[in-house]
């Protein structure tokens, strides 16, 4: 899990089999260290998620852990869904790793619709006891983290049946192995899934039931519950089930940059360092960062950084609100929370998917390289497009709301986060078109509006035609994701754009200039990406056009020579960034041939195939 | 190297070292069955680029092998570079595999400056030897397939030098081991260099030279010469050096069709079988082919492989054409022809890299697993977007014809491909917009014309106001590679367009209408993306643009009932589908679970390290 330049033998080398004994190897390591710390206090149960979210993201752990889930599933699914009864059963032995848990949801035949998950819970009253069951194939539990060869409980989201009623799907506490052998118990089927494109230190897990039986009390039962005869007692507000899913997303979304940061950090160094061409005979060759192309390529993900960063933030101020107001019982934002959270993590994820590759491609045949670090960046944040909900689907649900809330658009009513829906309404286009950041932010305002109300408008159309309105949102789906993601530019640009304004108030001068041309950068670049909806949507000239792309190519040589001062102040150090392209002194072609030499091939001079295949082969013996 | 879903125990799970020996043995295996076709004439030099293509392209050799350069590269080096002696010298042992070749060029301060390569070449008039030397650690060779471990020869690019004048880079047969012991011969530095992102059955070596002396008949001399006394004789066409790489970058160009509709077969497929939501209450769940957003991201895949196929062909058309006018020493159209490999191969790759991994992704978390394939899909097209040509600095190139082009459109004397500058010139827009294929076909043509113009005014302004042409050139570069993207894209737009009205006059008309469906569909989901050309340099109106957003959606739906059976027409049989998603019986989740079940981890219910550390850690002895 170490990066490669730092490890004798580069885990990259390694046999599938042997990265996981490494990882476990590693993961015990590290995790013995934390638990020193909680010996002394300074991880308590209240702060342990900062704390070990700090560990996930630094180098260290870089295929991922197959202790993640324990510490980021388990324990906060028993804090949350449990009653407190179970939290004192399960919690001091939890925390102290004593049992190791996972989390069991998704199945091979089903994840984005957790309804129609298969695995079944009965409850059988005579015993005061559920019996866990796969009827199916495709029931089975797939991809649960650490759930292969190392989780020993896990907890289990299934179907609760309980006097021949079906209530829904349920969370129950399971034991999947013998806590002193480690043997999977009777009626347990499980093991591990196999490689991935990454992320293959996570130990992601299979898991069957035969009739495996569970006491009453390892439903978790804060919410609904199965009294002892089996009547069922409903949970009070089902609305409350969004919670974790938003605080996931908002990780999802937070982490983006960490990723992206050190992806640009990379990619700017070794264009500093890498010379091609020499564009003026007598000149040396140039730095490759000197060619507007790949400023093209890089510094939109510099400016990327700071935009995300500084959305994230806001993300996490209407997260805490909505949280406080929901203390209070008031549930008014949470919708408009959970369709924030929905789009950043989709746009998020794939705005940084695209520039990490863009990043790893600017690179040239040595970001192809492992070593480079860029590949494995690459495999992560493509994951990041998948888990805790596909982005597509998770831009429908944005969708969904937006379209609820044009229908309140008259009511002046409002959430902050979508207030501007209203305001673009009563602004009349074409007006004069001016390039300038603020007027850029308001035409967006406008683009997205004007997308929503086209959904809508179609939509209605649709069903007045006779089409139910099922069919009529999937026949409407390509526009209504469109229209999500012109929200989110909206949440993204105009976050970057109050922050910069607020906070270039009280910067130095020198400061001030490049975080100026930074926002111009990001805001112009997605003005020029976004141009149809410009050219359709407000009265933007041709002329305006032209000009725009000039500011932004001015804009790109006004930063080149602080390109690499912005990648420095991102301020990772070389074991976090663990690439050989990347590192702070510009080693870069030493470090690439000091690591192929850790090649076991390259240990001995001539590999045994050559006699047992090759020369037989090349003698015409075979 | 064999599909996953084929192997007793997949590749995957093999160490990095394993991977080697394993497609040494399984290319062993291979390349002994191809010396038998040869022994039975069904193989001859004349027709093996074929035969191998072939092979190389199959399942069989999934990751690459480190054969291919021999056949790909050393070979055809030997033929276009080398006299009638040399030929005769090495082509027969290197056709029986007596000896296995690679070939270097790239180096590893150098890939796209192949002028400045620093590997010398220096004629001793003495000995009458060249002697090879890397005076840096940049200089050494790094990349060529097949020279770590495997290759015993190899075709060196090199600086030449003799009477101590430098003549440029020259090609040079150098042995590197032992044809009986395999031991690297004295003053060769030869090894492996690491993991890759994908493709890591390939070998790619580094080589590094200690003043080796090799006789003065190494030097491939068909061209260029150096006598017995040092006296160096010019080639006669330096030009002449653009047709191995015109020929490798059509053969990639060619191939992106093979990758594209493996993943769209899988993704199709797979999406017939996954069912996934329930849309209507007592309905049973919809399979996941039937949301819109889906067919959105997979049909276009279907069209584009036709539409890569189609210029594929006229490619080769216009490959064969220039060629037959080469041996009539007529040059005329060889930079036409460079160019339009140059962006096809640029375009081509970058089109199939983001359509490869939006199939990947619309098979949600499975096709994040290796065992589907799409992974190594993607690893394998990430590659080709960079070698034999970064694509920016293709498009560059292409970007240097369209400009000298322009200067030439007056002249009446334009070659066929760019012919449509000189009728696009004079079509009079904004003129009546009409939503149809042909128009559409010559909007891009006008888009097109009118980029590479503004380009050209672009640079004038820039060099009259004191800008050098490098400079102003390297400003206007973000819009170059625009320009010549445009290009591209009317060469496929109209190249589709072109074919499907010829041979649908030819067809059974249930056939016709299906194939005038998926050229609708390519031609508007293209006029869709690059909609802020067509509203900035056409008379589109917002309303026209509506309509096509309907005609798109239209045609998705159209081909709805067809999508699997197009899929199924590639013809494409398990093994090289080598998908556990993707296999033409629909067993998606049994395969799933068969392959899980491969894992050397999955073969103990319970690791060592479980004992060795994970108890330890859990009892706090640690």
């Amino acid at each position: 899990m170490l990066s490669p330049s730092f490890e004798a033998v580069p885990e990259d080398y390694l046999s599938y089999k042997e990265k996981f004994e490494n990882a476990v190897k590693e993961t015990v390591e590290i995790f013995s260290r934390v638990r020193h710390l909680q010996e002394q206090g300074k991880t308590t149960i209240n702060n342990y998620r900062e704390v070990m979210a700090n560990i996930l993201r630094s180098t260290i752990i870089r295929d991922g852990s197959p202790l993640a889930l324990h510490y980021f599933m388990f324990m906060p699914s028993i804090i949350n869904q449990g009653n407190e009864e179970q939290q004192a059963q399960w919690l001091d032995r939890a925390w102290n790793c004593k049992i190791i848990g996972s989390y069991a949801q998704t199945e091979l035949g089903h994840g984005t619709y957790i309804r129609a998950l298969e695995t079944t819970a009965t409850y059988d009253a005579d015993t005061k006891e559920f019996v866990l069951h796969s009827p199916t194939l495709t029931s089975y539990k797939w991809w649960p983290g650490g759930l292969g060869q190392v989780a020993n409980y896990c907890i289990v989201v299934a179907q609760l049946y309980t006097k021949r009623k079906c209530h829904g799907v349920h969370l129950f506490i399971v034991q999947v192995r013998d806590e002193d052998t480690h043997e999977p118990l009777p009626g347990i089927k499980v093991g591990e899934i196999g490689p991935k494109f990454g992320l293959n230190s996570v130990n992601n897990g299979f898991l069957g039931f035969n009739n495996v039986r569970i006491p009453r009390n390892q439903m978790l039962m804060k919410n609904a519950q199965v009294l002892e005869d089996g009547t069922y007692v409903n949970s009070q507000n089902s609305k409350l089930n969004y919670g974790p899913m938003v605080f996931v997303r908002s990780v999802i979304f937070s982490d983006m940059v960490n990723y992206l940061s050190k992806a640009v950090t990379i990619a700017v160094r070794y264009s500093a360092v890498r010379r091609q061409c020499q564009r003026k005979t007598g000149e040396p060759e140039c730095q490759i960062l000197d060619y507007m192309t790949q400023q093209h390529k890089l510094f939109i993900a510099i400016a990327t950084c700071h935009a995300l960063r500084i959305t994230a933030n806001k993300l996490w101020d209407t997260f805490n609100v909505v949280n406080k107001e929901l203390l209070d019982g008031n549930l008014r934002r949470l919708p408009e929370l959970h369709a924030l959270a929905c789009c950043l993590k989709a746009v998020g994820t794939s705005d940084t998917a695209l520039l990490v590759e863009r990043c790893r491609l600017a690179c040239g045949g040595h970001g192809y390289m492992m070593s480079s670090n860029l590949p494995h960046i690459c495999q992560q944040i493509s994951a990041a497009c998948t888990y805790e909900g596909d982005n597509t689907v998770l831009l429908l649900q944005t969708a969904r709301f937006l379209i609820k809330t044009w229908q309140q658009v008259d009511s002046g009513k409002l959430t902050p986060t979508v207030e501007y829906l209203s305001t673009a309404r009563t602004k009349s286009y074409p007006g004069k078109w001016v390039n300038s950041v603020e007027n850029i932010v308001q035409a967006f305002e406008i683009v997205s509006m004007r997308k929503i109300s086209a959904c809508v408008e179609n939509m209605q159309n649709k069903v007045a035609s006779g089409v139910t309105f099922e069919d009529a949102w999937n026949m409407s789906s390509v526009q209504l994701i469109s229209a999500a993601e012109a929200h989110c530019r909206v949440i993204l640009l105009s976050s970057f754009y109050e922050e910069i304004q607020t906070c270039s108030k009280t910067v130095s001068a020198e400061l001030r200039v490049v975080l100026i041309q930074l926002l111009d950068l990001y805001i112009v670049y997605w003005a020029l990406e976004k141009l149809s909806d410009l050219l359709q949507y407000t009265s933007i000239t041709s002329e305006d056009v032209q000009s725009l792309q000039a500011w932004y190519e001015d804009t790109l040589t006004e930063l080149r020579p602080n390109a690499v001062g912005l990648v420095d102040a991102f301020d990772l150090n070389d074991k976090v960034i663990g690439s050989t392209l990347g590192s702070y002194d510009g080693r870069v072609y030493e470090r690439l041939m000091e690591d192929a030499l850790k090649s076991p091939l390259n240990s001995e001079t001539v590999n045994y195939t050559f006699h047992k295949y090759l020369k037989p082969f090349m003698q015409g013996k075979l």
